[in-house]
């Protein structure tokens, strides 16, 4: 019980999760979850007050309820030598200048709650925005997202500007988090250049008064300061207890996966799939790929992000409309045992994986999904594999990008859910790519590299290369590719991509979405 | 028991059937069935010898042993003014002068057996006689089926010169039961001009020796001459019992459901679907209707064939890969349910029926269906509905096809199990039609089409209009278009027709059928 920990936090959309790392020996010592208490806000708030379609809000509260639970069952008596965390982005909210959040004062107010990444209801915002085509907008694809801090400030400042005018400080609930704990407003570079545009300074005069409740942002791995004095009392902690600046939850990961180089091509396959590039060497963006940042990831790299907009979710949805057991984990094991032990081409199917439209290279969420290729004898199971197939294209396509505008890819990794849970799905895509895949084994892989942050921050290891080696994955999985499936998949994704570039059957797609309703003559219109 | 009946023969793939009506009153007195006891010969001979991929043949003794039980069952001690059949085709059998089958002499040669018309190994034969390019196709769409009597003598010529040595007719089987019956050989003009080609003559010059084992044949509704004594005493009939000559058997049932005259689209939805478009004028062929010929389904009219290669059995097949309930007739009735209660447009799909390739107008059997627009939000209802809609979509585009090319079409007639079974189906086709569709309630409406094609060949009745008002369907079942749904199921229409005009799409879907599989690395070479 005497020796040096450090802890890592991962703040997540439904709950939070800690983990305690014996700081010298690199063990798990402990880790524990705490669930939201007032969860995604979508339909109402907490007061009854109901919320219009697209929104989705949280409440502050929550998550230092979070932090106290989580820190005092970890550290309670412990000589803690740092803390970091991962959060949500951008999910940003509105305070005082003592960092009050401006839902205690009104609780029956909307705008006054923290907004989720999740939020769609500033869409239109971004829109406006983007009509502006600023240069601040070269380094993400030319398009801010609607999920973004910008967007977000800018829906306050038009539809609640009583409550934008008792606004002190516009700030990312992560770095909202750290300011509680070390008692001083630090923010992170992570949030500031991935969602508010940061390159030296803020885009200047999009959002009136929005300078002002802003400040510069710390690069990764830099101190937010130490614990306070109330957090000590509150949770029993001891040591140093230094406090990285906060770290978006998908980017926090890397050093706990030992992707802390430059080449590294990342990929969070959970019900999205997240991907990250790492490169020491600038670039423009290659077309299609939604946004670049030095330093706000790991130190002295760039990162590259990018996506595929549903991935987990697509077999969630199959399993859901076709059940082969009595629970969705029995549809899944009867569906993929028998969709592993099938050839690659031997469906001759072919599915486009945009179920929720897709997100790179074209960004239109407007875009659905498609399955071609079916006879009388296609099998369910033969629409099951090429839906696995389809995830592994996509994700290919991504890669792709890259490397077409002269990015080199050292190794790829692979992260979060179905890396883990899918070992057939894996080998399929090492397949596809015609590369080997890394699947790091690690438990609370998120929560640890927050943890590194941490030691990054605090000095307890000389940087991210150390960290990762001090604290990250012992073991990893390498999925070799099978050089006699690389002719079938190569057929397969040569015709994947050709639909995916069918300009007239994207037209089709759009359209679907946009059949009128029956009226009158007895029916209802529906929508 | 002393009233004047007539019979009509319904000789299918699987088995015949017959039907005994009243002469005067048009009431049908009995049925009965028959099962061939050989079916379909697809493996292998009954003596043993294996058949190549492709072949599908049928043993000739079968369908005198039907006549013999059917015409027995229903005729035993009864006046038969007339007998009519309608018969699959192109069926074509050698047969020795005296009308003796080859298969009797030669019981193991697959060659002096039938050929059924979904015999498929004299496709290379087709092909070869279409590169000819003669102007006897014109009426054909350019292009010989391999089902065709044409292809199938190329054949047998072929590849079992001896036999072809020892024929001395090569005949259609329905040509051939007529022999049989009359004791003389009466060829039908049905089977010769949609078959054979036959305008006036067959083509010249194709296969060597087929010229003289053909004979000229006579137009629908003619007397192919008496029961013979022979069968008149093997079956107990009585009266004249004028046997007319063979009609291929979608087209005798025109009559039994009242499409006599210019202007009527029939189609029979069956797993497929045929289409029949009759004319008094005649027009050169649309692009991509697939055959026409004059007084060869109905006296005096022009009759047009088209198709859609899977109609009913996209929905089977999907029924079958995706259960619910413990029998296809439970999730027939699950799906089908909750597939009518949806308003067009709601599933946002498209889905496009080339399950087993399109057979009109691009006569492509190497296309595969597809579905498209899927969300996390389709549901499996959604996809069956789609697929109903599509099979619609495909109708739509055969009926089009004749009015953009200047014919009027006056009437939509539906009929065969889904018109009878899937009212759903039906109201959702005349949705898509913008029409009333007509489907006629009938018994045994194949073979009452047969009794009429006897009664006009023996002149009982004065013609088929007279024939049909004697004896065909009493009542009609109207489904009348609802013009509040014809917004939807225009914009869905228009996706289908841009879907099925995407030419690199149907590159993909081709491509999807020649997968290369893999090879070596402990993996079997499968195709």
């Amino acid at each position: 019980m005497t020796s040096r920990c450090i802890i890592g936090l991962d703040y997540g959309t439904e709950s939070a999760r800690g983990v305690l790392i014996d700081a010298e020996t690199g063990a798990q010592i402990d880790s524990c979850m705490y669930r939201y208490r007032h969860g995604v806000m979508a339909q109402a708030l907490p007061g009854g007050a109901a919320l219009p379609r697209g929104w989705a809000l949280q409440n502050a509260q929550d998550y230092t309820e979070a932090a106290t639970e989580i820190l005092t069952t970890l550290g309670n008596g412990r000589e803690v030598a740092s803390i970091g965390l991962g959060f949500t982005a951008s999910t940003p909210m509105p305070a005082t200048a003592d960092g009050t959040p401006l839902s205690q004062r009104h609780p029956d107010a909307p705008h006054a709650y923290v907004k989720l990444w999740k939020h769609g209801a500033a869409q239109s915002y971004a829109d406006a925005i983007n009509a502006t085509g600023g240069a601040f907008l070269d380094n993400f694809g030319g398009k801010l997202s609607g999920e973004w801090l910008l967007a977000k400030a800018a829906q306050m400042e038009a539809e609640a500007p009583d409550l934008w005018a008792e606004t002190d400080r516009f700030i990312e609930a992560g770095d909202w988090l750290v300011w509680q704990l070390t008692g001083q407003e630090t923010r992170s570079l992570a949030f500031a250049a991935f969602k508010a545009q940061f390159d030296g300074g803020y885009p200047q005069g999009l959002v009136p008064g929005l300078q002002d409740r802003l400040s510069d942002p710390a690069r990764v791995g830099s101190s937010g300061g130490g614990l306070c004095a109330a957090w000590r009392q509150r949770t029993g902690i001891k040591g140093a207890a230094i406090v990285a600046v906060a770290v978006i939850d998908s980017h926090v990961v890397l050093p706990a996966i030992h992707a802390v180089s430059g080449g590294s091509f990342v990929g969070a396959l959970g019900t999205s799939a997240a991907y990250l590039f790492l490169s020491k060497d600038f670039r423009p963006l290659p077309k299609g790929i939604e946004g670049a940042a030095r330093d706000a990831s790991v130190r002295d790299l760039w990162c590259y992000e990018a996506g595929q907009a549903c991935f987990g979710d697509i077999l969630a949805w199959f399993v859901r409309c076709f059940p082969r057991g009595a629970t969705p984990a029995e549809s899944f094991e009867a569906y993929g045992a028998a969709a592993a032990a099938m050839q690659p081409g031997e469906s001759h199917l072919l599915a486009v994986d945009w179920w929720s439209g897709n997100r790179v290279p074209l960004a239109d969420s407007n875009l659905s999904g498609m399955l071609l290729g079916m006879t009388l004898q296609t099998t369910a199971v033969g629409i099951y594999r090429a839906l696995m197939e389809s995830l592994c294209f996509g994700a290919k396509f991504v890669l792709d990008l890259f490397e077409a505008d002269g990015f080199t890819v050292d190794r790829v990794v692979m992260t979060s859910g179905l890396a883990a849970n899918n070992p057939a799905l894996i080998q399929i895509m090492a397949d596809v790519m015609e590369r080997p895949i890394e699947v790091p084994q690690i438990a609370h892989a998120t929560a640890v590299g927050a943890a590194i942050h941490g030691a990054v921050a605090a000095q307890i290891v000389a940087g991210f290369d150390a960290g990762a080696a001090q604290y990250g994955a012992a073991r990893v999985t390498v999925f070799q590719p099978d050089p006699a499936r690389a002719p079938s998949y190569r057929a397969l994704y040569d015709q994947y991509r050709a639909v995916c570039a069918d300009a007239p059957l994207r037209q089709a797609l759009k359209a679907l979405g946009h059949i009128p309703r029956p009226v009158g003559a007895g029916l209802e219109s529906v929508d």
